[in-house]
């Protein structure tokens, strides 16, 4: 048998999925219990130079030569961003099309209608390659994990931002001049917002939370702080107290249902299992009821390793198609999911302050933390410089409110010159 | 829609089954698409008392009760062994049910029959409860991984000896010792020898490989040590030298499609991932030619995670009942393997000899490295003590033959008073 398929989308993603059909087609058809053909490949430029030798022949500029060939039984969207792929995605659909993707600002923004959308048409929506690039984690949440109620997920899920902390780690370089470097080199974008201000790993925390959970969720429930403010200071003080700084991805579910969601910079033990996972290297960490922790690791973005997952899930979807089993995993979420307030997350936290090197001044930010029922854990006081002497303060679990009432009077605290830093402490 | 299934076996893993099925029965429903209900529980020991509450009208010491019901579409086997297991899962997939297991034994000795059957009859046979306890491992080799070529596995899959040899790393401790303390903790059977003698890890070895590569492995085809050799003097050269001392299962496909497939301890390096995989944590490393790395991690063993495991396959097995899709993934080996001798098998080496203090010494046995092809890459020596040296050599990648015809060329040297301990060194 042979199920043929079309491609929206020839730029890196596009080209690894191609190359690895056509390089593994002799195992990829007994897998797949069928043989996958290329029908079409649709790019707005079908001219541009590519890494990979492409059977011009089917090359097309009009996507309705792929979205309207009723032979075509599998799509997969590589373009990227939500315009206008959300609408080719759509369409396939009503086309009676599985759709594969890797697009995670698509499935984070509009996942629900278009979830809902293939359920009644009765096909595959899958999306392996949206998160964590060929690291099977989307389908082991869906399936092997299927019988747990997560607690917690726990995940590196952003490659450049790993990449610039683990330089700034190794090198005690400062931000700006790791993100120029990783610029240079083509590990960060010219304009680098989408991944060092958490923008990326949001989306990528919508779709695993999503899953995890069964519940729609809104990415303007997830807090999010990018790397931009994580000092070379920060990384040694955390070095010192035996922590490294990653960009993690959280989502927590509390016995009474409610969730937390935070993307942000925090000190992970460096016990931890993430805390080895370093350069361009991804994991996620997942806490289940019954399976307790695993980790799943790997390669979080590149041509090769997210083709690895856009052709898996195509070869689920040719699967599906030739024993009729399409649609067989229910993911369309249950429940809204009730979202806890921000303020009334805890956790760990370390905050680096400035304070004048004279007597009493710790005692007056001991007791207003104190005042604010934050309670210390340790505190690390170096050699002062020009009469003001650093302090870093690790504190017990503290709700984010009590942080906040507590760095609001530091403001009229003359012991405290200056918060420099205020991270949290994540991963137990 | 209801799905009703039979439970074979009340030890540890049925009960873990039962009580994830209970407790979680509320999220597995909408996910298995259908209410999961145990109609039948058989076990030879109906009255001994159970970590969990057991509705008692369910139990029989009568496996006909669940083999001969045609209202029981999925059946567990959780018995464990060969016999009398192999006879009913036989007998169950002759009678059109599905059946999922977690029996490692079972499946490494007659996988291929049995697989073989279950594709005739049409049905599913899942087993992810086989290998790494909950950790996701078959089904993502099954699905997301499909699309790679896959190089190279590399697991520590045995809970037990990774406990001991974890505790003989931090406490410096012999090998007797902490198996003694194992064993009265309960983390050592009283008959060790499936553990420390490699049987398990060989089991979990040729399910992993056999799906890995396509390929019916015969246990025959594996190299097999255990850890009863490996001493507490070795794991500190191994700390000094920057490893650590772990017993591994590693198949690895070379260029020209031959496998080589061995369990054994090796020195891993301890920057690599593998090396902080502690206590009766298991994980396992997975290089693929599209994916790259990836590993998985968790806890290889217990009522719970295992519990996870079969109860996603029977969410699997309940979905594909209901969507039609049963028998989905071909997993029915395509060819018979190329197994490479193990002669010639590569690898670094770690060498400890005992060495008379006497000039020439240390020349003679390099000497006779080199005169049979073998590299050195580096050399520690001790103090001696009584007139004796104790010599490590660290070589390089290194034939098994040219490995065997040096230690065999030892015997006649007056240098070489004993080799102690021979290490292989694995994970690049």
């Amino acid at each position: 048998m042979k199920i043929h398929i079309g491609i929206l989308g020839l730029g890196t993603v596009g080209c690894g999925t191609l190359d690895v059909l056509k390089r593994n087609a002799a195992i990829i058809a007994p897998r797949a219990g069928c043989e996958i053909v290329v029908k079409r490949i649709a790019t707005k430029h079908p001219d541009k130079p590519r890494p990979i030798e492409i059977d011009k022949s089917l090359v097309t500029a009009d996507v309705d030569e792929i979205l309207n060939d009723p032979d075509i039984k599998i799509v997969a969207e590589l373009i990227g961003g939500v315009d206008p792929a959300r609408d080719y995605v759509m369409r396939a659909i009503a086309a009676g099309k599985s759709v594969v993707t890797a697009n995670k600002e698509l499935i984070a923004k509009h996942g629900v209608e278009i979830i809902a959308a293939a359920e009644k048409a009765g096909v595959d929506f899958l999306f392996e390659g949206s998160v964590g690039g060929g690291i099977p984690l989307i389908n082991p949440l869906r399936e092997s994990l299927a019988a747990n109620r997560v607690r917690e997920l726990l995940g590196i899920v952003n490659g450049t931002t790993n990449y610039i902390l683990t330089k700034m780690t190794r090198e005690g370089s400062s931000f700006d001049d790791v993100l120029a470097e990783a610029q240079k080199l083509g590990y960060a974008e010219t304009d680098p917002t989408a991944d060092v201000d958490g923008f990326d790993s949001m989306y990528k925390l919508s779709i695993l939370a999503s899953i995890a959970f069964n519940a729609p969720i809104n990415i303007k429930d997830i807090h999010r702080e990018g790397i931009r403010g994580v000092t070379a200071r920060d990384i040694e003080y955390a070095k010192e107290l035996n922590y490294v700084i990653k960009l993690v991805a959280l989502a927590r579910q509390h016995d009474d249902g409610g969730l937390e969601l935070r993307v942000h910079p925090a000190l992970i033990s460096a016990q931890h299992p993430l805390a080895n996972v370093n350069d361009v290297f991804n994991a996620v960490f997942v806490r289940g009821d019954a399976v307790g922790d695993v980790m799943f690791y790997g390669r979080g973005a590149g041509a090769d390793p997210t083709g690895s997952a856009v052709v898996g899930d195509i070869i689920e979807a040719a699967r599906n198609l030739g024993v009729g089993g399409r649609n067989r995993v229910h993911h369309e979420p249950t429940h809204a999911p009730h979202i806890r307030p921000f303020s009334e997350s805890k956790t760990r936290f370390y905050v680096r302050t400035q304070v004048p090197d004279e007597p009493g001044m710790l005692a007056q930010i001991a007791t207003a933390f104190g005042q604010h029922g934050v309670s210390l854990e340790s505190i690390v006081q170096k050699k002062s410089h020009e009469g003001i002497a650093e302090i870093v303060w690790m504190t017990h679990d503290t709700s984010q409110a009590n942080m906040d009432s507590s760095l609001a009077a530091f403001e009229k605290l003359e012991a405290v010159r200056e918060v420099s830093s205020l991270l949290r402490v994540e991963g137990n």
